[in-house]
């Protein structure tokens, strides 16, 4: 742009126009950078927490006019139904509390995603990062309920785990297995510790800081029940 | 006691008196129940932290009068001089703090405890374990350094585990050994969280937090380096 | 089966097999350890909260094919009722939660397990505690109501309180009961912080700490409300 | 004063100035009010912690000349020997950290306060509030090591307990005594949490919030390690 | 009793047996302690919260054939209905949970009891730290909405809160109320933190941390919205 | 006053009843200070969290004889019912929980204040601050959307922030956005963290403290979700 | 330097270099903004926490090459030393660890600010911010020790108080003055929780979250010990 | 193996002892893991603290036999002598406490690393990241105090940072500098929060928490001070 402006081609009242409007939209309550994702060549993501429908409805439509996917984390039913009326095709996950619209399946992530939960109760969390690495173009191996209490069950699925190009770990209560799985794989494991558990889990704060203070060096944590945020950097990891 | 006073035997007097000084001498600074440990024919104990050596000195001397054994725990270097000069035998382990007098050597407990720590680090807490089940009558098998990042180095020692009566574990940072080893073994499983660790570990608090919130039924906790207690209750199991 | 392998009787593939399937059943949602419950004689346990209640009934459908007697802890009305609706004997306790199938009813503890608690309002964590002992074949003498604050009623039950070969202690707001039972009994003594209290008790934060810090020897704790933890670990110590 | 206006006995500036001046005396770091101790009949306190040895001789040679006694809490060795300097019969208390010009040892409490500790390393606290008891002119009887982990040397020391009109408890580890001792007197318990203890004890909080959450309805707490306040607050109650 | 024993008035078995069952009554689950309220000349309180309707009842049932008046704290709609149809002159304060019957008026504090509020919101607890008082036999000056941010409004009260003998300070937010006070009077000021706030006021946790800390050296604190626990406590000063 | 009283205009009594009465009016559970606001030029507040809709209403009927504008915060539906029957031109802001009454809309402050807002999410604490702002007679220049992980979206409008004479920054989650602002702008920046956000942000908890640790030196904090704090500070500021 | 490039004055890569290389100097361990402070009139400051005297002195040097006044917070003797080295009129400050540089003394604010203390043992804070402000170019009216406890002394000080333009309080403990002092005037409060106090005072948290509740709406809160931020702050606003 | 079983090659006992004995080495007090690090291409890493340098040496000297680099984190002086000793060219890091012995210095990392800091202070963290992705193989960008209070420092440094594969960016105090960095790159950002700071920055508390609760989606975290952590990650990513 400078460019143009020594050229003469821009003058520097339309290049300071330029500098100021382009870089995102603004639709006064959000202002929506387009050019980050697709320059990036991720997926557009709205935090729904907080927002009226109306809101997550406003910005989606103008999303979805240049993205082919799109991901709203933490919706609520009135929200879903918002995204539903805006588009058929938008899928809802209660359990998470997640939208997606998922129109390129196309994979682009090189390897497989292991998405790994220590319980039953952590597949709500789970199942948030499996969706995301999917709408994000990554093939997932989904390994669920194989905590360190029964250690066999994970050890028989070593070899799925092994072959991972990341690891995305989800545990409630004492957030043990990430040190486990960790100590097992050599590539980058992402803990996501669940709010799963009661007492001194205190919502999670017990997993997170076993997480923190894992003795295997390959671990990286997110915020509890971040299953989008792992997912997320874990296909960013896998595009490299 | 009752009977003596209905039968004349003993005045209401002297009845009143043995009932006020019997169960405990009074030194002014604390007051000895001797009854209590012969009584269950356990070890006496003194907690050092807080009292002067002159006042160890002092229980000490009234206790080894009835008593084979004594432990000390959380000692200083002061107190540990006090000891070795009242009692030539008294070793002293300074990483752990304790002061041990070891005279009657006779194994009471039915079976073994496995002590095991998670770490090299994690030693000197799985030591005062040691200690405390030996000094109580206990055969003791140490399995040092098999923490959860490196699950084959515990899974290889796992038949060692099994054999055990009660497992004594003593792990810091993401405290996540004792669900592993609790996963392993039938027995009753003693959790032991150190302050090993930095940052996050907040002095042990991540994993008292994981041990706490275990999904292995079969662990409980005790406070944040306390072998002592660990090795206490495990020989109290052993003994049944 | 290494033997099996060398003799022939078994070829390679098939003991990879073997190892790989025997361990666990594989439902997706749950990997079910059979053997860990035969192998060590004790009664299955599923952990109800953040599982659907078709989860849990497809658990229990698999757990009880093999085994008499199941609980489920953290249990909701929903999951009761499927739980009913899949066999008319189980019992729900709805104020800890639990449904407990109790077909089995041989007693297998070698001595009575008591179980204590501070105040009323810990009697439905006492409860948990104690169902969960008779469902795992102990005798239980239920002690309730004897709290600090009204030492004489501790002192009038010390008597059934030492004749226990272990003793569970529930206690809400200051925790204190378990350092009393344990100075007064030299069995094992498990603690359970209870969440009952308001302010500064932090829903059993004040209870647990206390526990943890308790000045008798014998106590050891498990998680806020964790009445179940406690009786399974009873359960254990009561078998040796 | 106002009449004093009114019949111009005082002109109206005079009054202003002393309006502004009487209350106190102004050393600049420091403001004096000398009228509140007098008007009480209140010993003069001083909290030495955070103040040089140069400031608190200041305050206290200003004091001491309307004052026959005075206490300085949290002083360090500095600070005591600055208060020997200026007056040689000032005791320091190095465990507390206390220092005491106690000149005028009339009594004027109407009963006995009792000062009762769990253990011996909770003795310096106990101390602080035995010598601010003294210094206030009250008769006190210390009861010391009858933690509720030995049960009956508190019971053997209820009749002296039962006599006092106040009584102050210190206690650390889970603070569980002022709730046994609530439970046998009726006279208003005063908990004073100390800092002994490790781990989970948080340098006091787990006793803190023990005697926080007491079943015994006549505790009240103070905050932790101030035998100081314990004392200061029985003596107003005992002088009424 | 031991002398009747001693001259056979009483045989030893009848003797256990009174030892045994007279201190309380069992309900199974609740022993009440008839003695201890009488003996003390209190008022017999019980904690509703995690009791059942049906326990309260029960328990209120037993405690009034012995008592005039009684006190429930904590009560939710469902306890108070089940109190009205027990008694109907049971007045029931919803805003603090409370149940009082008071059929027994009789003045017995010595002096007035001065319940202060620091602003409007502080009122319910404020009123039952008033009941309770009233309940106990006590004259309530009542000073509500003077908080320190507006200190002239406290000033004005001065003289009447100087008249108390005993001054309960009921407070929310920053709690800086008792310091104010307490720098005011000379009596003792019991101090209650409550819940009144919002964000970094961490449900009366802010309030709860300033009364400890105060400045000001005749004050005590209770729990978090305990009212009643202030009020029990004051009275019992009033009665020395 | 004093001088009315030496002249003898006042006599003393009149005096000392006006000292007593003027200052505030007592309605029992409020007393209200016409003084203040009016001396100070400011709107008047109430806080409704914890009053009941008839004290609220009851407060702010007397305080509109005198006052033009009112502010009514943490007000629930009630609350806002009763004041919009008490004057129809009372707006009712759900999201924040703010009542306004905006009679006098002259404008007093001498520049812009900026009220800027990190996510969409954070909009109706900006928006409490805004009119906060608004009804004290300021000019606002609302900013939002414009959170730290967009830096561009700020930089666009860092000339407009740089013209503000003071700036109120809103922001959950990580609460950054006041660094970043602070460093662009030299007017003073108050720091309004946000309880949006989940997991480790501990309903605002995350955000107050990273606000406070701002290595930007002009920020100032207020409590959690207090958009009217900021905006009250931030018109005092503006009129200076 | 748009218009630059369009007249042809500067070329398109000079105008890249310096866009670049203008707005800091890079010392490799730290990026000198020198556009910053002298943009906006301010004092250059350093953090001297973590930094090495050598770090601090390079740091130094190059700022008075352009900067008559300077400050370092949080250093340490040895920075302090190197700092004298390189200016021989370096002031150190070595209770609040400041070492300022005030060469340039014109006063540049409109009116006093207030600096005021709770008690002797907060001086060090406030100095810190005293200092602040004189280097920034204000007068400063210090009012020490006149914390909640002693409300007289507040009051009679009221006077100074209501002619500052801004106030700043320091308080550790209870943190109630700001409150206080909040009520009193009509300006913008500063509030600096300290560090002193002991026990449940966290090292300043009880002061933090009391200053952060304050019902004085003019409150606004910088982090523990941070005199400076609040002399910063002050003197931003008192060039308005 | 099996296989060699089957065929008679290895006897079962031979088999079984291999499975014992194969996977690690035992030294008593630390079982080495020689196989995974060769089996991954990793360096190893022994974690100092609590490790005496004996031991610390012993378990170098074993595992330096087959590996070429090797890394102490969290030595101190002692540890970092007794490896200088073992190996003259064994760096010490005193700031960081890490030794580093680094033989083979191929590169192995396909991009580069870029490491930033938010300030000076936060050097000591970073360089730790550093000199851990170096002995790993990689390139390394360093870009230090670019804190985002001078958010034109860090603009200014967007070009390097969008060229490297993975970022880590280590900041104390508020830790926002992480979300302005996710914001402004796409490739994976390993947040490390530094305990620089003071007050409630609570050793890096603050700082974590705000990375946890990042608004940008790239960014993962490890525990406070673990540069070591964030390096190791780090270079696996630049592996893939």
């Amino acid at each position: 742009m400078l460019e143009e402006v020594r050229s003469g081609a821009l003058n520097v009242d339309a290049a300071l126009d330029r500098v100021k409007h382009l870089p995102f939209e603004d639709l006064g309550y959000a202002k929506l950078d387009h050019h980050r994702a697709l320059r990036h060549g991720l997926t557009e993501v709205i935090f729904g927490k907080g927002k009226t429908a109306e809101q997550v409805k406003g910005i989606a439509a103008r999303l979805l006019e240049k993205s082919q996917n799109l991901l709203v984390t933490r919706a609520n039913a009135e929200i879903a139904a918002a995204m539903k009326e805006l588009l058929v095709e938008a899928e809802y996950f209660p359990l998470s509390g997640a939208v997606r619209v998922w129109r390129d399946r196309q994979v682009i992530g090189k390897g497989t995603i292991s998405v790994v939960s220590a319980g039953t109760s952590d597949i709500p969390v789970a199942e948030e990062a499996r969706l995301t690495c999917e709408v994000m173009g990554n093939e997932v191996d989904a390994v669920y309920d194989v905590g360190v209490a029964g250690i066999h069950r994970l050890l028989a699925n070593s070899a799925r785990l092994m072959e991972a190009r990341v690891v995305i770990v989800c545990a409630g209560m004492e957030g043990a297995l990430p040190s486990a799985v960790g100590g097992l794989v050599s590539s980058p494991v992402i803990a996501v510790p669940t709010s799963v558990g009661y007492g001194a889990s205190f919502h999670g704060l017990a997993a997170l800081l076993g997480m923190l203070n894992s003795c295997a060096s390959n671990v990286t944590v997110v915020n509890i029940d971040n299953g989008f945020g792992a997912g997320y950097v874990a296909s960013l990891i896998n595009r490299l």
